[in-house]
């Protein structure tokens, strides 16, 4: 645990220019501010933090909004833990905490926001699960809370947001399967609306079209993204006259159950119904076959996301000028055994 | 969102009566305090906080603080979910809300407590992953910040805890095992210090000599809870001589990794080794064969959680008289398919 003293000795710079490099003041140059923050995250500075309030008077702490049923309880095995590494990390640098805000199953996500941000727990907020219609962005925008959300909406016109790249694991998906032989390829999107479904269900209508396939609405399953909203899909898929010889799965989870449907009825998940799942999980590893699915370096965009929530703060702004305001994160195949060429 | 005027127009008693039950003051008889808070939790009371602090001036927050990697990362899908939900509708009751503290996987987790705690973000704690030494029991005891830990600790003499029947599901599935003809049980028990991997195999040892069965080190397992960890169990069981016909897991994603192996090596789950497994998951409920195990009521443990926490409170113990101080809860069984009679 260093301070300020320690710091500067470290660097060979004087105590004031590192505490101006480390509180965003503008005559620092910019090659020193980094060394500054750099050294800092290394030696384990830690802040006096009474100079160091995103406002003057106000927590240190940043909020993770988390809503239960959607972010938790379903695909959750690995994705928050390594998010809130790596936003941890850049709050670290400013002595900022992170706390993570759960709406509870019974209540309005929209209330619970207002109702956090008047309590005045956190002073800036990253705000995940958006809806196509988030009025949560909205209220934000206009209380001057800052914010970053992860994941696009209609709402909140101009605010930040990073948003993993759901229309391009679509297209990738289906652009692998056409060429492994697949001519009739189901997908499986959420019921909720929880924006990203949309604009996956977007990719795959765009890849379809891409490779002259017809769109087929009895391929098209809305259903739980778990493990049982899996096992529903492969048993409305026993029951059709004309089965699909692959499936896109928006979530991992749902392949625990529909490899457990396929099993029940004597079919090998790979080979008789090739599946991609959008992330790679700890379990989807395990699998037997194991899953092909898509990597997020989760580590890097919690830091992202870190990186932009600051950049939209003044009092940090000037330490991350390089900062996107919005981007599409990428997602990296994963092979695995779970979608093998069609077999004729 | 109903206030305290509409409450007691419901409840056709005096404001200042259904005030007094909310603010816990004992001149207030039981049945009407009683009411009074069932019918807030039923109509969702939305409390005036100006009035409500746990001690006077602070943040009506309680934190519930999680190890990453310990609590996150493995074991996780539905069981932070559904005690959150409980601890959530009991703060719900008085006006007070959780947030979720994170100690990052780089963090020592004493260390952790101590910032948190100065920083004044939370007025009580639940604190899980409770190790087998745990100073920050201690240090909360010293610093006078009420807390309950989930999970027993030799340190933190006389504070109060629940903490689950790990015990007695190392006890039930040894007898159920043995009952169904196996005599060489193995076990896969955790590499960390967290006390409830030592509550567990006691209850292993116990339950062997009950059995008249040896303790065999060959089939005592210590692994990461997690899929990885059994798989490399599968492995190393496939590597012996004198294999066990059945196992015991501390954490039923272990079962994911340990049924690939088993699969790998043409080997039946089930039939060819029975699995019994801590705790039901959707995961385990959908695989094949499907996963014997234990089941948590995770909301009501939530909520004894949250009552027992605010026992210890002085504002509100009177409202919670029969909350127990420290309590083992109980596990029940949930029959699968995974424990067959072992095969002659």
């Amino acid at each position: 645990m260093k301070g300020i003293r320690q710091l500067a000795d470290h660097l060979q710079i004087s105590i004031g220019t590192v505490s101006r490099a480390l509180n965003g003041k503008a005559d620092v140059n910019p090659e020193t501010r980094r060394r500054v923050l750099e050294a800092a995250e290394a030696l384990g500075y830690v802040p006096n933090q009474s100079g160091r309030a995103l406002r003057q008077g106000t927590t240190n702490t940043v909020g993770l909004i988390m809503t239960q049923g959607v972010n938790l309880g379903a695909n959750n095995d690995n994705f928050f833990p390594g998010v809130i590494d790596g936003l941890q990390a850049v709050l670290a640098r400013h002595g900022l905490d992170l706390v993570v805000l759960l709406c509870s199953s019974g209540e309005d996500p929209d209330a619970y926001l207002r109702r956090m941000v008047a309590r005045r727990i956190v002073d800036a907020l990253v705000v995940t699960a958006t809806r196509t219609i988030d009025p949560r962005l909205d209220f934000l925008q206009k209380a001057g809370v800052p914010f970053v959300s992860l994941g696009r909406s209609q709402s909140g016109a101009g605010s930040p947001w990073i948003d993993l790249d759901f229309r391009g694991i679509a297209l990738h998906s289906v652009e692998r399967l056409v060429a492994n032989g697949h001519r009739r390829i189901a997908v499986a999107a959420p019921t909720n609306d929880v924006h990203l479904g949309s604009i996956f269900m977007q990719g795959y209508t765009e890849a379809l079209e891409a490779h002259g396939l017809p769109y087929d609405p009895e391929i098209v399953f809305l259903a739980e993204t778990s493990e049982e909203g899996g096992y529903d899909v492969a048993d409305r898929i026993l029951h059709l006259e004309n089965r699909p010889t692959a499936i896109l799965l928006i979530a991992e989870l749902m392949s625990v159950g529909l490899y457990r449907r396929l099993g029940e009825a004597g079919l090998r998940p790979g080979p008789d119904l090739a599946v991609i799942a959008e992330r790679e999980s700890p379990v989807g590893r395990f699998l037997l076959p194991r899953l092909t699915c898509f990597r997020v370096r989760l580590k890097e965009l919690g830091v992202q996301l870190g990186e932009t929530l600051l950049s939209t703060i003044p009092a940090f702004s000037p330490l991350y000028p390089d900062a996107p305001r919005r981007k599409i994160w990428p997602l990296e195949l994963v092979e695995g055994e779970s979608d093998p060429p069609i077999s004729v």
